[in-house]
């Protein structure tokens, strides 16, 4: 949310020489992303973003999230294109000492409030990117899978009851639960992992590009579905929106067919997909830095998320059609 | 350099129906400016800067801010000019509980490392900008001219000297001369106050921009050059480059000639320029919150430089004709 790296404009002109995208008009850096530097460019030949990579993302990772953006948009999904340096050397170059990278612009917004039309194109999005993604021949392991899930549990520790009173033993508890059920034979594939509102852009009512793949890797695909569904389908208020639902998930699978299996394991998911986001907020709100001026999202409204799913015992019951 | 508020879809819709500016098709926020929540907004009739004004700049002050740049707009200056709402009722609305206007975008970059040739064109746009202002109807007191240094220097009291041993008798001193000499008679009128050249754009070497207007007030017009000379015209290593300073302040003059008196009194205005600075920058410094990723500005630099003015006794010692 903010730019850490400084780019100059002796380094960017140095950069933008290895590309064929003409002499900077405009450059100005945009509170957005995951933790990385990302800057709206303007050149005499178009608008792109530039992506200085932090911390959070792993250098060995950017061949995965760019030729994965690469792979999906030459195949038609409305996605950021990474360009190609003028050399033929790949797209990840070196800026400021960190992995950059130029990334074409996609115009449109991102809806803080989703209408069940917009969870109607999102689940179309989805299922596209699963269908489209199936030849890419890069993996990635989801770091936050149920693994993940275990490693970050143990970090956080009894510290989970200061965010809100027992909460250690609902992770601890739903983590015993999910080790159980969670199913292995469901169909897997490469995933987007983070598709929330704000990584969707949409011009009117039209769906104009998903963006943000940096937490793209290969899982099982119903996952990403409800990583989606939880993310969409839930009011302020906290309360579930089966209309919204029944048009995402019936969007989705006009174009990527769930099988019965999927279909059946879907409140177990959503239980995995709610702690998951639970776990990363609540390790994010026990470790923010004092007085940062990013603050962090709220972990209880993932914990209600997971109440709520607790509470399911088939896709029935949120009003999808078994 | 951060937003501080994030507008959503909706109010952003309500409010740009008051302009005649089209729909929205891009919204970002972006980090740069003093202490307001800005936003690059493109829609499909161009290209717009959204401000919100948060506790920085003050609603009183806006319709000097903002009736400054456009009396200045229409006369030619290049900068930004605020749009008008439909209704006639002027260029300040609200949003989200905010102030806010909508502003053309400037293209253009700011130099971080400013040639000879970069301070020539800065001086003529500081030149025109103080003749085509002698006209504006409204006028603002300089709240960081002399009465407002002696403030700052109380509210930092002794606390000086944890930015650099001594300092807070070197501010006393430096108070003190400056009582006694500070020139009262010299041409006023209104100055930018901060063309500082981060609020200077240029494409390749024409400047296009003056921006960031919300220091701007009525104060004498050297003041405004030895700001703009202090600001441009040394080194990162500190060093004075007279050079740089001779294209400044002779492009100045031939658009704007500086009258005996004002020249003569160039090192003190320069003293109290860099008093100015090293001031505000000594508070910021000492009030930063505690882990804040915005890192203040080091108030050292401003020291230096006004040891460096210390040292000389007239302009003709900076390089310049008597």
């Amino acid at each position: 949310m903010a730019v850490y790296t400084i780019v100059e404009e002796d380094d960017l002109e140095a950069f933008l020489a290895d590309y064929d995208v003409g002499a900077a008009l405009s450059f100005k850096g945009i509170a957005e992303g995951v933790e990385n530097s990302n800057y709206v460019l303007v050149t005499d030949k178009g608008r792109y973003f530039l992506t200085l990579y932090e911390k959070r993302v792993k250098a060995q990772d950017l061949p995965f999230f760019l030729g994965l953006m690469e792979y999906l948009a030459t195949r038609g999904l409305p996605c950021p294109v990474p360009l190609q340096r003028k050399d033929g050397s790949g797209a990840i170059s070196t800026l400021c000492g960190r992995p950059a990278a130029l990334i074409s612009f996609i115009e449109g917004m991102s809806m803080s409030r989703p209408s069940t039309s917009h969870c109607r194109a999102a689940g179309r999005a989805l299922a596209d990117l699963h269908r489209l993604g199936a030849g890419f021949g890069l993996t990635r392991a989801n770091a936050m899978g149920p693994d993940g899930w275990r490693n970050i549990a143990r970090d956080i520790g009894a510290r989970a009851d200061r965010v809100a009173s027992g909460l250690s033993r609902v992770i601890a508890a739903e983590l015993d639960f999910l080790g159980e059920h969670w199913p292995d034979n469901l169909p897997r594939g490469v995933i987007h992992a983070d598709l929330f509102p704000d990584n969707v852009l949409f011009l009117r009512d039209h769906l104009s590009g998903v963006i943000d793949f940096y937490f793209a890797c290969n899982d099982l695909l119903a996952l990403d579905l409800v990583i989606t569904l939880n993310a969409w389908c839930f009011e302020r208020t906290l309360e579930f929106n089966v209309t919204k639902a029944r048009a995402l998930v019936s969007s989705y699978g006009e174009h990527r067919p769930l099988s019965s299996a999927e279909l059946a394991a879907l409140p177990v998911l959503a239980r995995g997909a709610a702690l998951r986001f639970l776990l990363t907020r609540t390790i994010d709100w026990l470790e923010q830095p004092a007085g940062a001026i990013v603050r962090p999202k709220d972990p209880c409204e993932y914990l209600n998320k997971l109440r709520f799913h607790q509470q399911i015992g088939s896709a029935g019951e949120y009003g999808l059609d078994a």
